[in-house]
């Protein structure tokens, strides 16, 4: 019987009182974002039209390596953080693996993702600099729900533009960020211009989260003491959920264990990069070495598929410019995409520790997605986001590959969430009706066609 | 600031390594189950066809104080227990109350309450038993999707006749107890005689849980292998939800923490009676004293209105008669009644602890419910379940006295689950459209004058 629980969960006091930011470590940094309207960095005072002054500040700092967590941000996070370092038994019994696989999860709150850890942070300073409220956009609705709970928690109005085909597939998301006191409107909407250009130019539309981007940010630069935030992609956000990481690598360091492989899903690369950012960071400073596995959707694979290249963050063109992996702001994952981690761009950081070499990435097909995910369901007793899934795809195949060699790896994977409001996915996969979908090389080519020319 | 973390986690060494049996340390018993077609105390060899072996010796065994928990089940709680006792710190500044309140929240589990404690139990027996699988019925489906993992886990066949208005008012969970492997079949069903029946007395009936416990335990009984089980109400049950007491017990001791009431829900009693057996038992025996109260819907009112009588446990009179608290075996909440807690009767164990003042009981209305859950939700991060929502209702209304008298009392309550599949209660609590029910005197005389005869 190993000495290793179940759970691994720190103290509150072995918390850390500081977000890890990797980009001090990286000695080529990521590019800089660009002003749209110039082609030319953005400064401070740009982006705080958009932002808060300091999550503006936090956007643009490339040379910080820890940043101070706010003691009012910390007692947040200990109302569901520490959040466990699960060693997954039953799963290594399932399979007949001798690898040992770890998994942290952070479903365990209502928003039921590892959003929370970035929405608490961004509506924090919201409220420190005064302002009314804040606005975004949610997809699947993880992170509309995770900023609900934020403001709610520090009385702030909160506009929420939903993706149209997430609004009607998922009304009890809704519910829930009403219960939070949110106000949720379907995108594209006939409340912003953008919205109305959207729904002339593409009658029907179900929406995009590129297309409901620009009608929060819209939404907040209209409207006196509102800023836009922003649940993944940005560096600021990566920051925030680098709290992932440092705790995951805490609770190993705690048991003395070293992780051979960190696998992370990746949209946005939101967890991805709070996952891995304190792992990378010692691979950037040569101080040990770990196999990074990014793994994406088949169906919308910016990193195995993407150009690397500065592209719109959004539909409407309205955001800063970044760099990044892209399959180019207009592209939509098909209709038959059920899985999540369906925005068309990955964050400049993942992209750049993706361009140097730091992490691989792998795209999976989603009915073997939705396979890991009832396996992993049935056998260590969390029904997993669709998104998670993807790791917990790697995560197995990795461990099989382990039986055969007979290695005996130290497997870590994120799971960053649970399925709880995504059964009509699943509901699809039990009834035998999910298909998989892979775009072809011209739908690609197409859509890099679009890219903007900047040098 | 206190030294009392947000969340109180024992070590996996420190969970209970057997259950507690209340009933061993009751002077007075409760009541023999009597078989229903002799009226007479049921037997070991009757109940055993019915029930596994061991958990029908469980059932009536009311001298044990101590039952050992087998270690595959000690296992399978290590994937989701100890559950946290956590220290309601925002909660408490909202109220500005000087009480300290905590909760021993059992949701972080996909089932998303405290049953799956009771459903690995009895899957554990059926299985050693050499059974091919179980039978039940689910109402709000909490129990329904625990013992679907339960029996997944342990590979055995799962069979949940779900109350018809929560399996069409509540696809989503019926998708998740797909996921893990079970047949859900609305009740009343065509499959049963006794659904049979009852659709013919009843046209167009939604259903009750005192009818799909007639359903249920109709199909175990006419299929080889199989047995009946059954998620409240029994003396078995109770001793399995014991481990939440046990724990919290623990915890508090741990931390040097006097309780001074512990609140809990009620609806057959099952995650109350598990709460609070430990300190009734320390009342029973002398050694301490604490306040104790049950918290049931004012529209399902068995402890506060109903009578002290042997009744039928279902609709189809199949199953053993009871002594319990009772609105007779025919009462049916009204339909507008949203929050869970919508069984007859009430635990025999936690009656005769009632009856002799070990406990005191309460009822609260629905929208008062909704207003306390809302208010928990956006202060402490969790969306509650409907059912533990009544007892924050009473906690609160607790610690607001505490703010008047300034007592500093320890208030620990029971946060049974999460309320992430009852979102069509919340829509309609948000949309302003929840009304309150109260049962008339007539209605529940109506209701007693059914009740068997039994001297």
């Amino acid at each position: 019987m190993s000495t290793i629980p179940y759970k691994i969960y720190l103290e509150e006091s072995e918390m850390p009182k500081a977000w890890y930011n990797v980009r001090g470590d990286m000695k080529k940094k990521p590019a800089p974002i660009l002003n749209p309207a110039t082609l030319k960095p953005v400064t401070l005072d740009e982006l705080s039209g958009i932002f808060c002054r300091e999550l503006a500040e936090q956007e643009l700092d490339d040379t910080s390596r820890f940043i101070e967590i706010p003691e009012e941000i910390r007692n947040f996070y200990r109302m569901y953080r520490p959040s466990p370092l699960v060693r997954a038994y039953c799963l290594e019994e399932k399979l007949q693996t001798p690898a040992h696989i770890y998994y942290k999860f952070e479903g365990n709150n209502t928003s039921g993702s590892h959003k929370l850890n970035s929405a608490i942070a961004q509506a924090y300073y919201a409220k420190k600099q005064g302002l009314k409220g804040v606005t975004t956009e949610t997809g699947a609705g993880q992170w509309g729900t995770a900023l609900s709970m934020a403001c709610s928690y520090f009385d702030l109005d909160c506009q929420v533009y939903m993706v149209k085909v997430s609004y009607e597939q998922k009304p009890f998301r809704r519910e829930v960020m009403r219960t939070y006191g949110a106000k949720v409107t379907p995108s594209p909407s006939m409340e912003t211009e953008v919205g109305r250009r959207i729904n002339a130019e593409f009658p029907g539309t179900t929406g995009s989260l590129g297309c409901a981007i620009s009608e929060a940010v819209e939404a907040a630069t209209s409207q006196e003491g509102y800023r836009y935030v922003l649940g993944s992609v940005l560096s600021q956000v990566l920051l925030h959920q680098s709290v992932i990481g440092l705790e995951t690598k805490a609770a190993l360091d705690k048991y003395g264990i070293k992780a051979d492989m960190i696998i992370g899903c990746a949209g946005g690369g939101s967890n991805l990069g709070g996952l891995i950012s304190p792992f990378a960071g010692e691979i950037l400073r040569g101080e040990a070495n770990y196999e990074i596995i990014a793994v994406e959707p088949a169906s919308c694979p910016s990193l195995t598929r993407g150009k690397y290249a500065y592209d719109f963050c959004d539909t409407g063109k309205v955001c800063p410019l970044a760099k990044m992996y892209t399959l180019g702001s207009g592209f939509i994952p098909s209709a038959n995409h059920a899985g999540g981690l369906r925005y068309h761009g990955m964050s400049s950081v993942v992209s750049e520790l993706y361009d140097q070499g730091i992490l691989t990435a792998r795209s999976v097909e989603q009915t073997s997605v939705f396979e890991a995910a009832e396996m992993f369901a049935r056998v260590e007793g969390i029904l997993p986001a669709p998104e998670s899934s993807h790791a917990i795809r790697v995560a197995i195949d990795e461990a099989l590959k382990c039986k055969e060699t007979g290695e005996e790896k130290n497997i870590v994977f994120g799971l960053t969430g649970t399925g709880y409001f995504d059964m009509v996915a699943y509901q699809k996969y039990n009834d035998g009706e999910m298909t998989d979908y892979v775009p072809s090389d011209e739908e690609l080519q197409k859509s890099f066609a679009k890219l903007p020319k900047v040098d």
